[in-house]
């Protein structure tokens, strides 16, 4: 590509802090944003968007989350301390303004599942809520938190405990026909985007091109 | 959702391992895949497809990705050490097959850049080659490496030093019109998706609705 502009780090750096914190959060591309269930020990429900989730293995099956320094998510985090579970609930793309809406600074009385009209919903011994709505419902336990010095983010590591999705989107290797769910997808902060599938490939192995096989 | 299965960790734990790797890898949704581009000091180039760039914070200008243990670009990790720099390329839509191919476990004499047709490009004073077919380019030093004992994974967190994208879809709030790349996703470990925009929306306030602005 020869029509590409240059930024330099000294250039990012001069950049207005809103100007830069969009143009920064841009860069990773195409997320998925999920609804952060929990709840506190008197069972008051928070719900809350993140799009930083992240597979960081299958055995055991564990997966991560970003938590920013004084994020809207800062009563979530609370709430998994004490309870030790939470839940990641994919965002149908009917229901992305609802989602966003979760990110409003609400009062910590307020429990997002009512403000932005999302139902909790329980399965028997899981201290955290499900959001009814998502056809990709996943409960992990709180595995650990690593502190990262450099910029004080917290890691959230969750060990993953049940998964809740249509039968018939699992293929017979495993794989999810993700396609089938109509979820949406999230560029920088605010941006929602819709799918089309181009394919799935083969195994990549050095002497072969890969292939379509779906 | 009432058409939803339920899979606990125990089911979980007893699948087929490749079954449970394909199984569990799609739990995250769509995520952007990145052309990984190091060299090693004597400037031997290594190109390697990861889907896990995260965003970790605008100022300093952070991003991070997960190295599994013994994944194929064992050799790039390797390379970023040596010389402290490496490149994240988002992948061209019309380059999916290529640029899956990166992940084929080629001997270390071989470069896939050469291998699956990528074009390595240099700036000035930035010792790892940029993938010259991608529209979003990034430069990173190495900040830190954090190991996870949890699962043997390696976090590695980069610090970007330059971003090169096409000064037309920077909008007037510094949030970049990905949609206009042609840039693609990737499910699971193999099936790649193409994008939609359903809409952009304001920032949400506890007493507003979240609308459309773009």
């Amino acid at each position: 590509m020869s029509n590409l502009h240059l930024w330099d780090l000294e250039t990012i750096n001069q950049m207005d802090q809103r100007y830069r914190a969009q143009f920064i959060n841009s860069l990773p591309g195409f997320k998925t944003p999920f609804l952060l269930g929990t709840q506190n020990q008197s069972g008051h429900t928070n719900l809350s968007i993140i799009s930083s989730v992240t597979h960081l293995g299958s055995h055991p099956p564990l997966m991560s989350f970003i938590m920013r320094p004084n994020s809207v998510p800062r009563h979530s985090i609370e709430n998994i301390k004490e309870t030790g579970v939470f839940t990641l609930n994919a965002v149908p793309a009917d229901r992305f303004k609802d989602a966003h809406q979760t990110s409003a600074r609400y009062e910590r009385d307020v429990s997002e599942f009512d403000a932005c009209g999302f139902t909790a919903l329980y399965e028997k011994d899981f201290a955290a809520p499900f959001v009814s709505e998502s056809s990709l419902q996943i409960g992990l336990s709180l595995a650990q938190i690593n502190h990262l010095d450099i910029n004080g983010c917290d890691m959230v590591i969750g060990k993953i405990e049940i998964i809740k999705v249509p039968f018939n989107i699992v293929g017979a290797d495993g794989s999810l026909k993700l396609e089938q769910l109509d979820l949406c997808s999230v560029t920088g902060l605010d941006s929602y985007h819709s799918h089309v599938k181009i394919g799935r490939l083969s195994y990549a192995k050095p002497d072969k091109k890969p292939s379509l096989i779906d």
